[in-house]
């Protein structure tokens, strides 16, 4: 496995969950929106904030195996709308505040390890952000956290979510180069399983918020990297040990 | 005409000729690939740089008359195979070493007032590329320069080119702003009547390199602003007068 990664000019990267922490801020949105007299505690906010997300992803691979393409807006807020429902939050929301809470998934913060490690990294591959998020939010969020990137592919531009075989043929097809020679970089097994089909090289990065649902001791050696703790700053060190 | 521009939130670039000068280095390879007894004059060469230039132009325009899509690439290639024929130039390329020269136009340097002029509409303005070119151009350009956008669209990306209204059209839908909230910065009369047609602001940079069959005395007072000279530097100082 050592040289697996050593012909890997690019990195492509999921954004949310992977680069940036969506969980804080989405829970403290929540909870910021929440009544005075609301029965849920905090932490049943941040059991809610995990719901949300996992209905978003149910959403949108269930659109993507009917062949159909919804906006990441339009999708927030239809599973916040379930959400609610199926969840007995009586919160009183109507559909203006509703959606001003679904703005919470485009203020998210980068992990601590993101800046950093995203600069080293740039010095020797091209850095990509392959995310199911809008052109609009990733802007907003790369502005708000000094985070920069080659090349940026969102949904609603390519008009396909991941993990649809084509949101990876577009992003190898882009690149000019052959799929061994991208590496795709995300928390979560559905995305580097999508990738690999596509031939690309896969690296997983252990986050907290993420793949909650997933065993993850069965993950170890699936992929050509795995990446347990340090986040991006511990992919650096990785990637040097490949080259190497 | 002094508020017209008030409302702008973002700005679209195009990318050769406007951002970048693809003249000088053009002209350099078709030089550096002349033979040693070749006929040509630098001045020569310098024409056919911009008959190169005007050949690409009017390929890519019947293309999308005609409805259909070819990478720059292929454009850059054909166009070139069909100028060496009718100018008799006889320095032997064969194909291969077409293909080296067509590499020149993913490596043009920024105009001078580049970087610092990009960094200072940063400040105030969304900052996005709309170029025919290709990803992998415009990525290995920007990392030689250290050019950075908010946001690129590329012709291979969008799979359109412009002056075809899909290309401002995707920009505006994916900004998510009003069409008269951004506006297309452009060194061609073209690009710019496009762009004004979906109701874009527009702005021109005059370039010696660019509009050269144009008369450019006749777009004064056709677009928001005229930028005589000092290109994205002097842009700065007129969007802080607009919206002063």
């Amino acid at each position: 496995m050592a040289s697996s990664l050593a012909e890997v000019k690019a990195l492509v990267f999921d954004v949310f969950g992977t680069v940036y922490d969506w969980h804080t801020n989405v829970t403290k949105t929540l909870v910021t929106h929440a009544r005075p007299g609301s029965p849920l505690t905090r932490s049943q906010w941040e059991l809610f904030a995990h719901k949300w997300r996992q209905g978003i992803y149910t959403y949108r691979n269930a659109a993507v195996e009917r062949g159909k393409y919804f906006s990441p807006e339009t999708i927030y807020f239809r599973t916040l709308e379930e959400l609610v429902k199926t969840q007995d939050v009586n919160e009183g929301w109507d559909d203006a505040e509703m959606k001003l809470i679904c703005e919470a998934w485009g203020r998210q913060s980068p992990w601590e390890d993101t800046l950093s490690g995203m600069e080293l990294l740039k010095a020797n591959f091209f850095i990509v952000a392959l995310s199911n998020g809008s052109a609009k939010d990733l802007i907003t969020m790369n502005r708000a956290s000094g985070v920069t990137w080659d090349y940026i592919l969102t949904s609603d531009l390519i008009n396909t979510t991941k993990p649809s075989p084509e949101s990876y043929k577009i992003a190898i097809r882009l690149l000019g180069l052959k799929p061994e020679e991208i590496a795709m970089v995300a928390a979560h097994e559905y995305d580097l399983e999508a990738a690999k089909n596509q031939g690309m090289k896969t690296i997983y990065i252990n986050r907290d918020t993420e793949d909650t649902l997933v065993d993850k001791s069965t993950l170890r050696g699936r992929f050509d990297l795995f990446i347990e703790s340090g986040g991006l700053q511990q992919l650096v060190k990785q990637m040097k040990t490949q080259s190497g």
